[in-house]
């Protein structure tokens, strides 16, 4: 039953457990700092209360955990990345700027982590190329920032599994009859889209701005200075036109100034008036997404705009985005 | 140092360390199946490859496994939720109706996991109210399915971390100055929006509608006989209205009938014509959705419809679903 096995392949099927991250610290004999990144870590009893991760026994830092009567194990946060590169690289100085409290036996404590979890180290196994360290906690800490998750080798965030949201009468009619379902996803953008809108709306007629207008302001906003032609272009594929008419309201409005001689190379800048209400009114968008994001926690309102930014690019047509010279 | 130990805010402590999702199975003396959910699972060693997992000393199937010479680790994918919960549940006939293939000693090999080890036990270590099991690999068995997660006691799904998509030129100007980023919500939802109509648009064209009559339609797909006044209040937080010109287009076009006496109470149905154009035009959609995720892994795409679901649920002012009566 014995197989050459095939390390790589090895890694790669156990990558298939994902796990947090951690970093276990601790001090050597000479009283020096020592600390490694492990997601090797895990619970293993509660009465008493005892952890275990484990080391390889090549590591530089095995001879210290070895000898160590206490160590500590911090659970990472989602923004502690750099951290857990840190302590896993060669040769870096792990602590350097960390200023770090001090626990049990002067042992490192890092702050900022999801958990951090004081121990005395109560056995050390065997367990083939790593030693097995079982830490009998004796102090802990914990706090509700989103922790930190490794998948398939890379860094990840985890979130929870709901239902998609079950909308009252949601049938289950098929798409070959026609009818779309809650999953779809075109409507479930437009639908988020218009609604957040309808918050921006009362504040584009208090200001007489149609469609057409509040999106050229926008786009003003990032950089003004645009041709209505060019505002057109980056405009056209939301079926919402930019004309000259559009620019000469803006002007009688006294939100934009109209730059050089008739023609098309006139470009639209925005006056202070033009830029107040630019800033107000982003302020109102800005409101109205967090108020829909209340019900999100952070790694899921940054997991959401990362999805859409993937599928913004990989349906992009051509279009330039606002933000290119 | 040594605290009262509060074990509900421990187990809580140690619910902030992600992890994956195992079945451990072996057979016991009288040649039964035994098999348990664990999540305590985690590799130890490469050469010799060997894994680590535990089990509480009051597990109705401790005996079975402290007896074991081999035993199973199965690594849940994303959609064995279902046996992750029955094999954690008391009573339950865990292997009921699974037929397992069988494994070295005859222990059940279950199927459809993310990966799966077949260990030889080595050693048995104490661990408090727990024993940790050190297997030695024999064989193994990884896929590329989504693995099963599970975070603050919670199933979960995660997703790699990336930076949201760095779009060209995308720079740091501040909401202060009027400027929106490219995490704008709004922005990525209104550009994933249109860019994926724009592949429904010449379709759209070859049939002689416009957007009020094409999302018309949409509704009508849904579930026809809805009045005019109906649609329209479906459709207003859209800023597209629905008109009794609207309703007379479509039935010029031979995509709808409008039924009973002339008068607010008239409804529109659906031709055998209109029927049909409604199925292709929604066969478009879903091709274009399908191809702007092919980016996306199957749970990233389910994420983005439940984030998305939520910022719905969250911001609508009151607007019926498509699907209610």
């Amino acid at each position: 039953m014995q197989q050459t096995f095939d390390s790589h392949r090895f890694r790669h099927a156990l990558g298939t457990f994902t796990t947090g991250v951690t970093i276990v610290t601790t001090v050597d004999a000479a009283g020096n700092d020592v600390g490694v990144t492990a997601n090797s870590f895990n619970s293993v009893s509660l009465a008493p209360p005892m952890v275990l991760w484990s080391l390889a026994r090549t590591s530089a830092s095995i001879a210290a955990f070895l000898a160590a009567r206490h160590f500590a194990v911090h659970v990472l946060a989602s923004d502690q990345q750099v951290l857990a590169t840190r302590f896993s690289a060669k040769g870096a100085d792990r602590f350097a700027g960390l200023n770090p409290a001090r626990g049990v036996d002067g042992v490192a404590l890092l702050d900022g982590c999801a958990a951090r979890f004081e121990c005395r180290t109560a056995f050390q196994y065997e367990g083939g190329d790593h030693v097995i360290f079982v830490g009998e906690v004796l102090n802990f800490e914990h706090c509700e920032r989103e922790p930190l998750v490794f998948k398939r080798g890379r860094f990840a965030l985890a979130v929870s599994k709901m239902p998609v949201s079950s909308q009252a009468g949601a049938s289950h009619l098929s798409a070959a009859e026609g009818a779309f379902g809650e999953d779809f996803l075109i409507y479930l953008l437009g639908r988020a889209y218009f609604q957040l809108c309808q918050r921006i709306r009362p504040e584009m007629e208090r200001r007489n701005l149609a469609d057409p207008e509040y999106l050229t302001l926008s786009l003003l906003g990032v950089r003004d200075g645009r041709t209505v032609a060019q505002l057109d272009s980056l405009l056209a594929y939301t079926g919402t036109r930019v004309t000259e008419r559009v620019a000469a309201r803006l002007e009688e409005l006294g939100l934009v100034e109209i730059e050089g001689p008739p023609g098309d190379a006139r470009r639209l800048l925005l006056t202070a008036a033009g830029r107040r209400n630019v800033v107000e009114l982003l302020a109102v968008a800005e409101a109205a997404s967090a108020d829909a994001e209340k019900s999100l926690d952070p790694s899921e309102s940054h997991l959401l705009r990362q999805l859409l930014a993937s599928i913004v690019e990989a349906s992009n047509p051509g279009v330039p985005y606002p933000w290119q010279p």
